[in-house]
């Protein structure tokens, strides 16, 4: 990756996270890096949009596609590190590129990109990013943040 | 179970039910018999205590205390019948009984029993049950649910 | 979708498949399409390959690429079907493509793809797919699995 | 809980975790004391009893019986810690008592109980702990466990 890296987290991969063939589950990666994204946003603009007291929800982003390319197997117990890197913005859009790499032997196990939508919960509909919501979008941390 | 059974509740196991061991992970069983909850306040009370347009949650269960006892293992595939029967109200509660069986073979696979509260969600508190409410509260469908 | 239909599986959302959002969680839509895979290979070439009697594991799919585009969203007791159509395959690989309808209103949730590629599960690599497998891995089946 | 500490646990809640109403969805407090039991019998007796490469599985415990109290709400971004107390040995099995606080506020989230049974995975059937696996399934760990 060469983008911005914007996060990283890492996270045990539970019993659970791991199905009959004894390695991580496919559909938990994208768990992985929602987890990632999560803790990116609580950062960057606050909890993700849901209900207000008043009812309303606000905008937000909503996942509009997610791809993930497996490259090697995760099992229980292993440490894995999520790194986050801002692959662009579009005009009511951002693009999220990702690895997650397992922390003891640095062997990569799973490269992913997301795009997401910048979305009005309210309206029910995609709204543009202004500038100042790109720029808080685009504010990175360089700790390692524990999941 | 010698209590009035509410519902039936037909489901295949999903492959990422499973864990390693290669059975139905312990806690998806919770997951099995919360479906006939889901399925069965949808046919007495509506649709489980949520968000409305105004802002409010109304009232609904909230789930007080599990029980389950695994009786023999499930696998991918297997289709399960999960029945519920009504153990019995408290002034604020209500109890229920499960039994999980595969539906191939007859065997029994699990037993579960949980307590809920009657809960107003934006009170955020526990509040008696109403004649009215237990008596919808214990009708029974005899048709079996396919979930 | 032009390619050839392999398998259409019918299954109901879990009130647990959804999120604080109200909604399916994105990564659910992976194991939605994984359980038409593991039916159709159930039909195709026998369960998953897994631990035998010997220890052997055999030869099957290990999925190489997964992509999802999430066209709207499911709720709680929405049943949804999966259409699963061969796109092709490759020395070692097979391409399926993937459409996820609501049964209800007819709407689009969700369109997939994935890569798999043939393993040996002892050898821990590659292999390539013979014609006979290729044979039995285009086999259609015409019914709805309820899943 | 005045029985012996034998591990503490802390994990922080996963956004996928949380269901429509917003809090941890019942059935994952199973999965997170599972973690608790694993990291310990990691520690303890090695990983969880599975596939050897000549195909044998040995002796590990399976569960028998859960039970969950839900005394307070926890969501997205909590971290919490799982206490796993050991609550005594029967001939072939033994009980685990937990507790769950929410590590920022020290409130109680929930209760917990499991009993194992101590299992032969090759011959299927439950057989007496010996005094050498109970001494081991004794030892208790000081430090904080990470997940």
């Amino acid at each position: 990756m060469t983008d911005p890296l914007l996060l990283r987290l890492r996270l045990t991969v539970r019993f659970s996270d791991c199905d009959p063939l004894g390695h991580v589950n496919n559909a938990v990666y994208l768990t992985y890096i929602e987890q990632a994204r999560i803790e990116l946003w609580r950062r960057q603009v606050g909890p993700l949009s849901r209900l207000r007291p008043d009812g309303s929800r606000g905008e937000g982003f909503i996942l509009a596609r997610a791809e993930v390319d497996f490259r090697s197997q995760a099992r229980d117990g292993d440490e894995l590190e999520v790194r986050l890197a801002l692959g662009g913005f579009g005009r009511s859009s951002a693009v999220y590129e990702y690895e997650i790499v397992d922390v003891g032997s640095g062997r990569l196990v799973a490269e992913a990109k997301t795009v997401q939508a910048w979305f009005d919960y309210d309206a029910n509909k995609t709204v543009p990013l202004t500038e100042e919501t790109k720029a808080r979008l685009s504010q990175s941390f360089s700790d390692i943040v524990q999941a």
